[in-house]
């Protein structure tokens, strides 16, 4: 199973695409900004694509032939530019779920924020609300669409290391989650179809992965 | 036929209040933020609903109680702060759309940007793009609800008084249009259920507004 990494250079992209090239199952295409980013990923085995996300969805979509599945984890956080905010994380989010369709890829797994309900909109601070709507319309927009999505949800991360061990659940109690852990999530979505068509929030926990994904 | 004109401060929105007022067929409740702005309607015998468009869908829908058709011409315009342009031009928006489907209005007129197709985008300049996208993707958030909707796509947007005659068409070169025309096409268009499920733009132009919206 070929996976498009879009997001790649970020830090759930780097663990994420480490995981995917251990695994038997999976090897990774990593669509990035710029060239100067690509040795890193081809010192990993990794095909590279230099695709800005800002672009055409038909550039997007050249990035993602052949491959069988993308998962979207760029974006800024919270704490980028609000211009960025609706650029990235829900218009960029919207292009390659649209460039899945003219690729013809039919697995898709978003990297969302932790609540991105229409309460976590209203509840939001206010500089946090605008990054908390556009996750909330890219998500929208991807489970409108014919897709087999698996939508992640992760807690506050962190770059602490990761444990392998989470708590997943529909509507949990926020807390802080490895990235590291949140890649290994990714990656037993991408291994596990009983996934698709779900959403589920991530925090660091007690269960192995593998566990706390066969029970969803 | 009552029209919950939400955006009623704003300058289109000042215009299309008087216009509906002056209307035999139409009469106006409008949605405003702050009390002191409800005189200015009163005087005009329109209904005022004190209501913030960043509040809960459940407000908004009692401002709609009652109602026929909503129009939504607040916003922001391309300069306002980044993070108004989501929470007003896009989540604001959809939050009016919902807000008719729980009051069981059917009618609904978005006052758009002149393009906001995929194309206008990619090709906007960079601090006019999150705008764009903003109303982007509130048009295919209304054309996805079942509601009798029209798209007003205005140009240029200017003071000059209005001449009732104007320009209307699917996909026109840009020019200007007085604010006061594109408050004429509103109610020209509320009037005229062969508006529904179209959208256009509107320029300055040389046909009468009764005639060109008999046109489309």
């Amino acid at each position: 199973m070929k996976v498009l990494v879009i997001g790649a250079n970020g830090q759930i992209g780097k663990h994420l695409v480490s995981f995917i090239q251990e695994s038997d199952e999976l090897e990774a295409r990593v669509m990035i900004r710029k060239q100067e980013q690509a040795s890193y990923f081809e010192d990993l085995g990794a095909e590279v694509s230099v695709v800005d996300l800002e672009g055409d969805i038909e550039e997007i979509a050249k990035a993602a032939e052949g491959v069988d599945a993308i998962v979207f984890t760029a974006g800024s956080g919270p704490h980028t530019g609000k211009d960025k905010t609706i650029m990235i994380d829900l218009d960029g989010a919207v292009k390659t779920i649209e460039a899945c369709k003219i690729a013809g890829v039919k697995r898709y797994v978003m990297v969302s924020s932790f609540d991105t309900t229409r309460k976590a909109i209203q509840e939001a601070p206010e500089s946090f609300a605008p990054y908390v709507a556009a996750k909330h319309y890219a998500d929208e927009w991807l489970k409108a669409t014919d897709l087999d999505y698996t939508i992640v949800h992760p807690g506050l991360l962190t770059n602490d290391e990761g444990t392998a061990q989470v708590s997943l659940s529909e509507t949990g109690e926020p807390d802080e989650v490895p990235r590291e852990d949140v890649a290994r999530v990714i990656v037993a979505s991408l291994e596990n179809d009983s996934t698709i068509s779900k959403e589920f929030q991530v925090v660091k926990g007690n269960t192995s992965i593998e566990e706390a994904i066969q029970s969803i």
